[in-house]
C-alpha cells in the first residue's frame, strides 16, 4: 500500500500527491527527488519499484522476505537499510521492519509489521525546507532518528518493570512471579539488543573514512544517531546486567527464606517436643512414682512446662528464631 | 561415488552426462567448466582428481579426513572451502561436511555424511544461464547459500525446543527432565556455533578488500551469505543465552519449590505435633488430674485439639504456607 | 545562570566581570579568549550563545536535553564535550552533567544537576597564568581533570563500604542486609562506569594521531587524564568483580549457616527423641513388665536416659554437631 | 644428551652418524643443513651449541630454564620456537616442552620432560627427499606438525571422560565423585589451553604478511598447522564451556535430589505421625472414653489407622511424593 | 634517601659515590650517563631532581604522588616508567612503586612502600660492563627484568595455597573456611593483575615498530620481559580460574553434604519414630486388648520394636543413607 509519494523540487514539496508513474519519469531530472513510503507492499508494487529504480534483487529479497538484522548496505549507488521498529504491543513487544531504498534522486520506505508510520517525520521534515533541500540523505537520517526516538520511552518502560521487581525481590513476596517477571524482561531486552547492535555496528559504514554518495556532508548527523544508539546501547547493557544481578539475589533471598523458614520452624518444634517428653514420662506405668501421687504433682508438670517453654521462647526470640 | 557432472558454455549445460576423462580435457577451453558433485568418493577418484585438477596435497588431505573446521582457504588459484552440513537424524542432528575446490574452470563438492545432496541446486542455477554464466564462483555461492539456508529450519526447531520447555520450567512440573533437555538443547547448539562461526570469520576473505580471481564481481552475492551467517549467530548467541538463564532459573525454581514444600510440611507437622501433645497430657498418671473425671472431659479435649487445628490451620493458610 | 565571564589576554584577566555583549566583540581578537560559566541557563540564554559563538544546532540540542553518554566531539572547528559530575546524595548518588564548548578564542561551559561549580578551578588557573596563555584547550584540560579529580574520594567510599560489607559477610549475622546493600553498591557503581568508560574511549580522539586545533601541544595534559580515568576504570572493575563475588559467597554463607542450623537441629532432635520412646516403651499396658515392678525403675530410667542423652551429647559434640 | 646429528644434502641425509665437530663446519656449504635432535642436554652441550651456531643468550636461557609458554620468536635469522608436548601420565598430564632453534642451515630440538622423541618424524621426513630439500623450514614444519597432531588423541580421551561423568550426573549416583571428575578435568584442560592458545597467536607471525627467511615458501603449511589448532582450539572451548555447564547442572541435580529426598522423608513422616496421634488419643486417662469400653474398639483402631494411612498413601503416591 | 648515585663511563663506574652536584655536571659528557637510585626522597630532593634534569611536572607529579598504575610513557626524551613491586608481608601482601625516569645520560629510580631495593641489581650490572656500556636503556630493562622475576616466586605460594584449599574443599571439612581462604586468595590476585596486566600493555609502545630513543636496539631484552610478563598473566588467568570453580564448587560440595546430612538425619529419625508408634499402640487403654494380657507380649514388642528397626536400618545401609 503507498501511504505516500511525493516530488520535492529544492526541499519544497510539489502540490497534490504524485502518481507512482509520473515519479519515476521525475526522478532524473536534477535538483528534485521522490520519497515514496509504502506499508507492507503487494507483490507487484515490488516489482515495478524494482523495475522502475533499479534496485538490486539480493536487496529487494531481503525487503520482500523481512525478518533482516538491522543493516546499512551499499549496492552500487543505492543504500539498502534495514531498521526494526518496536512498539509495545497487548502482552509483548511487536518488532516490525522498516526497509529503505536510497538513490540519488529518490528515497523509498518499506514499513511492516507495525501501526505507527511516518507521517509525522513527512510533516516535520517539510517544515524545514532548508534542510530537505539536502536531498534524501537527509530524509534517511530523519527516518533513522524517528526509529531510533521511539526505542527510548519503551525502554523506559522495560527500566521502571525492573525497578519494581527489584523492590519485590528485596519485600521477598512472590519469588516466583518475581523469576518470571525478570525472564519475561530479559526476552524483551534481547529484542532491543538486536535492534541497535547491528545498527550501531553498521552505521560506522557511513560515518566513517569513506562515506556513501547520498550520505555526503551529512556526517554529523549521522553520528548523532550513532551517539543515540551508544546511549541506548549502554541502557540495555545496564539493564541486562542489573536483571541477571536480580535473578540471582532473587535466588538468594529464596534460599534466605527457606533458611529463616527453617529456623522458625525448628524453634516451634522444640516448644512442642519438650513438653511432649515430659508428659511422657508422667505417663508411665512404675509403681514407685512418687510425683504421680503429690497432691499438686499434676499442676506442677504444667507449671514446668510453661517454665521450659518460656525459658527456650525467651533464647530463641534472642536469637531471632522467633 | 560421483552424482553428477557436467560442463556448462556460457551458462548452458552441454547435454547428456559427461564422463570424466572428457571433464578434465574441456576444463581448458575458454568460457567453459566442469561441475563435479561426487559423494563420500573412494580413495582412487581422490588421487584422478587431485592429478587431474592439479589440487593442492594438503586440501585434499584435509578433505579425504573431514571433520575439518568451516573454512575457505587459498592453495593458489584454487579455493578451498569447507562447510559443515546439518541434518536432523533421529535423535540428534547429523554433521556432515562438504568440501568445495572452486577453479578458473572447474568447481568439485565433495559431500560426506549427510543424505541431502545439491540436485535442487544444480537444477535451479541451470534454469538461470546468465547468471550460471558467471562461472564457478556463481556455482559456490549458490552451494554455499543452500547450504547455509537449510541452517534455519533446523535451528528453528531449537528455538521451538526452548520455548516448550521454558514453559515446564515455570510449570514446575519436571524440573529433572527440563535439566536435561536444556542440557542436550545446549549441545545441539554447538553444532551450529561450530558451523557457523568459523565460516563467517572466513567469509571475510572473500568479501574483503581483496577478492580471490574466482570469486570476482561476486562480492555483494558473498555478503548477503554474510548477512545470513550473521543471521544465524544472533539466534545462535540469543538461544544460548536464554538457555543459560533457562538452567539458572530451573534451579530457583527448584529451590523455591523445596522451600514450598518445607512450608507445607512444617504446616502439617504443626496440626499433628500439637494434638500429640495435648493427648500426651491427659495420658499422664497422676493421681490428681481434675480433668480426667469430668464427664465431658474427653470430648472437650477432641473439641479442644479441633479449635487449635482450626486455628493453626486458618493462620497457616492466610500465611499461605498451606 | 551566568557564574562568570571573563576575558583572558595572554593568560591574565581582564579587570571586572565583563558583560556578555562585550564578550562577543573581543574573542575575534587575536591572543585573547572568553571563558564564560554557566549554571542550568534558560531557552534564551542557550539561544544566544548558539547564535553569537555559531554553535552547531544538533551539540546544543545535546546539551540542552541532558542525560548524554559522556563523549569529545567535533563540530567543525568547535569542540563539544560532556562530562558527568557525580556528587554524594543523601541516600544515594547525584550524576549531574557539564557540557563544554570549547572554540579558538573561547570556551563555555554549561554545568546542569550538581552543587559543586567550577570556581576552585577558575581561581587556581588564574594563578598559573603561563599555563593558561595557552588557552582554551588548556581550561578545558583543567575542567577535565577538575571533573575526573572529583571521582576518586566517592569511589573511595564506595571502596570502603564494600570492605565493611565483606566482614559483615563473614560474620555472616545479616545476609539479607548484605545482598541489598552489595545490589546498591552494583546500582552506584553503574554510574561510575557509565561516567568514565565513555569518556576514556572518547579520549582517543585527542590523544592519539590527529588532534583538534583547539588542543594543540596539549597532548600530554590529556593523556594524564586518560591515566586518571584508567586507573578509575581499574578500580571500578575490581569493585565490580569483588563484589560478585561477595554476592556468590554470601549465597554460599547462607547455605552454610542453613546446613549449620540443620545440624544443631538434627541433633537436639535427637536428644529429645530418644527419651521420649523410652518413656513410650514403659507408658505400655502390658500386664507383665517386671521392670514396672522394681522399686528403683522409675529412677533407674531417668539414669538411663540421661546416659543415653550423655552419650548422644558427647558423640555429637565431638562431631561438632552442638 | 644427543639423540641424533644428521647432514641433509638436497634433502637426502649423508651416510652415518655425524660428529657434531664435523656438523659445525659443513653448516656453512650451501645446500646443506644439519639436524640434530637432543634430550635434555647438559650445561655443557648448551654452551657448545651456543657458541657454534651463535645463538642469542636469552633464546638459551629460555631453553635451559624451560617452563616457557609456546611462542615463535626471530632472534636475527634464527627463529626460536617452544612447544608444550602433551603425554598422558599414570594419573595426571606430563606437560613436556621442546625448543627448536632453526638458522638457515641448522635446526636444534631439544625436547624435556617427555619420553616420546622425533625418531619417526625424521624417519618420515628422510622418505621424502623432495620435501626435505625445502630445508630446515620444513623440518620445522614436520616438527611442529607431529607435536600438534599428538594433542588430537589426548584431547578425545578428555572428551570421553566428560561423556561418561554427563551419563553419571543424569543417573545422579555420585554427585561427589562428579564433581571431583569435573574440577580434575577442567585442570588437565587447561593443559591444553596453555599449549594450544598462544603458539597459534605466534603462528600469525610466519603465517602473515612478513615471513621470516628460513619459512619462506611454506605459508600454506604452516597455515595448515594453524588449522589443526584452531579445530583443536574450539573443542578445548566447546569442553570447557560443556564442564562448566556440566557443574551447575550436577549443582540442580544434588539440589533436586534433596528436594526428593525430603517429599519422601515428609511422606513417611505423615505415615507415622497421624497413627502416632491416634493411638495417643486411646492413651488418655479420661474416665468416660466410650470406644475403649467397645468390644472391637482396639481392631476399630487398627482399622481406623490402616484407612487413613492407607488413604494418605495413596495421595502422596499420586502426588509423587512416594 | 639517596640510596646510591653513580657515573658510569663506557660501562664501567667511577671509583666512589658520587655527589649530587656533580652528577649533574657530568650527565652533558658523551658516553657516560648517570644511574641514581632513591628511596622515598623528599620534597626537596624531587624539586632538585626535577630542575636538574628538566622532568616533566606531570611525571613528577605522578612519582611524588604514587599509588598510579604501572605504566611506560614519553615525555619528550624522557621515558617515564612505572612499576608495581609486591612484597609478602605479614598477613597480606604489600605493593610499593618504583618510578623510574630515563633519559639519554641518566636513569633516576624512586621506589616507595617495599623494603628489598636494587642493590644485587646494581652490582650484577656492574659485573658486565659490556651490556652496561648499552646505557640508561640497559639499566631499565635489568630494573625492569628484576621487578618481574621477583613476582614469580610471590606467585607460586598463592598456586601452593590454591592447591592446598582444593584438596581441603574436596576433604569438605571446613567449608567456612575455605570460602573465605578463596576470597583472600582472589584478593591478593588483583595486587598482580594490577602490577602485570597494564604493563605489559604498556610494553607494547617500547617493543613495537616506533622505539623510544633510549631503549634503540634493545628490543629483544624488552619483548623478554614481555614474554615473562605473559607467563605470569597466564598464570594470574589460570589462578582465578581456578578459585572461581572451586567456589562453585565449595558451593557444591556444600549443598551436597547438607543433603548428605538430611539423609542420615532423616535415617535415625524414623529408627526412632517406628517403635515410638508401636510403644504408642501398647499404651492405649483398650478394655480388649488381647496382647496385653499374654505373657511374653511385653518381649515380643521389644522383638518386633528390634526386627523392625533392623529391617530398616538393613534397608537405609543399603541405600547408603547410614
Amino acid at each position: 500500500m503507498i501511504i505516500d509519494c511525493a516530488i520535492y523540487e529544492n526541499g519544497v514539496r510539489r502540490d497534490g500527491k504524485v502518481e507512482l508513474e509520473h515519479a519515476y519519469d521525475v526522478r532524473h531530472e536534477p535538483g528534485r527527488f521522490v520519497w515514496i513510503g509504502l506499508y507492507e507492499p503487494t507483490e507487484q508494487e515490488f516489482d515495478t519499484l524494482r523495475r522502475e529504480f533499479d534496485l538490486h534483487p539480493l536487496a529487494v529479497e531481503d525487503a520482500r522476505h523481512g525478518h533482516q538484522r538491522p543493516k546499512i548496505e551499499e549496492y552500487g549507488d543505492v543504500l539498502f537499510v534495514v531498521l526494526h521498529m518496536i512498539e509495545t504491543g497487548e502482552t509483548e513487544l511487536r518488532v516490525g521492519e522498516v526497509d529503505v531504498f536510497v538513490g540519488r534522486n529518490f528515497i523509498l520506505s518499506v514499513r511492516t509489521g507495525v501501526e505507527k508510520g511516518f507521517r509525522d517525520v513527512r510533516a516535520r521534515a517539510e517544515r524545514e525546507p532548508e534542510l530537505l533541500r539536502r536531498g534524501p540523505g537527509y530524509v534517511l537520517y530523519a527516518l533513522m532518528d524517528a526509529v531510533v526516538d521511539r526505542y527510548f520511552p519503551i525502554l523506559q518502560t522495560i527500566e521502571v518493570d525492573l525497578e519494581r521487581i527489584e523492590e519485590e525481590i528485596f519485600a521477598a513476596t512472590s519469588p516466583r512471579a518475581n523469576i518470571e517477571a525478570l525472564y519475561v524482561l530479559k526476552q524483551r531486552l534481547m529484542a532491543f539488543r538486536h535492534a541497535v547492535g547491528p545498527l550501531l555496528e553498521s552505521l560506522g559504514n557511513i560515518t566513517g573514512a569513506r562515506v556513501p554518495g547520498v550520505c555526503g556532508g551529512m556526517q554529523e548527523y549521522f553520528r548523532d544517531i550513532a551517539d543515540h544508539l551508544q546511549r541506548l546501547n549502554q541502557t540495555i547493557e545496564s539493564i541486562r546486567d542489573t536483571a541477571s544481578t536480580a535473578i540471582s539475589v532473587n535466588l538468594s533471598m529464596i534460599t534466605l527464606q527457606e533458611s529463616e523458614n527453617m529456623k522458625r520452624l525448628a524453634a516451634y518444634a522444640a516448644l512442642i517436643a519438650v513438653p511432649t517428653l515430659i508428659v511422657g514420662i508422667y505417663g508411665m506405668n512404675f509403681d514407685y512414682m512418687p510425683e504421680l501421687r503429690w497432691h499438686y504433682g499434676y499442676a506442677l508438670v504444667w507449671g514446668l512446662m510453661a517454665a521450659i517453654d518460656g525459658y527456650i521462647f525467651y533464647r530463641l526470640r534472642k536469637a531471632r528464631w522467633l
